[in-house]
């Protein structure tokens, strides 16, 4: 399980998060693959910078959608990969990539989940006016940010805060949490539980 | 404002802590009544064993379910109670409660809001696999366990929890956490913004 495949978007802050653990010796993995589905994603030069392969599968080029999720695990599956992790990926994950990793794709959400699911995380715990937020790392079935929980951390929310303000402070427990929490699924002492994930 | 109420139904554990809090000086405030909605609650007797007037006004002796509003908020009232704190009350608030302490009835939930409200919060949170629970402190609205947010507090979610040990360590933070909410209330240094509750 230990090489990863990485699914990005964007900027990809916590692939970057996973690189650093790893030479640092603070994750026992290899990052086999970074794939985007976004051509100009900047996360593709980070991974190219370090050495890793890197892939642009567009989705635009594929249709219906399961074939672009098709497309996906076939460069993960020749990659061997055994642990998916989405990095700001921001695709809905398809019955297909599901089914070729079952319990074996993790994704970054900032918020503690179940609270504010969806977009916009830190913005909704702002208007809702919580005094703590946090990061969440999850397995990824097929309801949205619903998935079996495998490590959270919180963060204050401070008076003044602005979305951007939240979501900085987030991000520092995100870098701390997505190697963790991938080490934890490595170590391979957990089962999942009804709806829980149980470490041992 | 600092004439507080407290009303209960139970054993009143939060009411020892607010008892305790003034006891210490940590808290500058009164207790100046103690209100149970049932005959049997075992914190009547912290109450008595403090020197504090207790009552029990029986929801049963009243209906429809107003009329026992009514007679709460006159006992309060009478009383110059400024500051109504729901511990372990398990009425729920009705409209002439609300219109007459506005933005003065605090509750004290045991889960991180907005998750998880309603009872049996903790079990809640274990079923749901959460790996971070806690306790909230909010203002009553007339909407269940949603109304402005004080004060959270975190506590973890250990392996092995049961519905008991997850309470009993939200409840050592509940102790807490109730004191210091009261504390903010009483420095009167805070508005509410849209559903935000803001101190400054």
């Amino acid at each position: 399980m230990n090489r990863l495949g990485v699914l990005i978007s964007g900027r990809g802050s916590n692939l970057q998060a996973l690189i650093d653990a790893i030479r640092n010796a603070e994750l026992n993995a290899e990052i086999a693959v970074v794939i985007s589905n976004e051509p100009e994603a900047s996360g593709l030069t980070r991974g190219q910078s370090a050495g890793i392969e890197t892939l642009c599968i567009n989705h635009r080029d594929y249709s219906p959608r399961e074939r672009h999720d098709q497309a996906v695990v076939r460069a993960l599956q020749e990659r061997r990969v055994g642990l998916v992790c989405l990095a700001g990926y921001m695709r809905l994950v398809g019955k297909p990539l599901l089914d070729a990793f079952p319990n074996a794709i993790l994704n970054i959400h900032p918020s503690l989940l179940p609270s504010f699911p969806g977009t916009d995380a830190q913005r909704q715990a702002l208007d809702h006016g919580v005094k703590v937020s946090g990061v969440t790392v999850h397995i990824v079935t097929g309801e949205l940010d619903g998935g079996p929980i495998v490590l959270q951390r919180t963060v204050p929310v401070m008076p003044g805060d602005s979305p951007d303000s939240l979501a900085a402070r987030i991000l520092i427990e995100e870098h701390q949490a997505y190697p963790a929490a991938v080490r934890i699924m490595l170590a391979g002492r957990w089962k999942i539980e009804g709806r829980r994930f149980v470490n041992a």
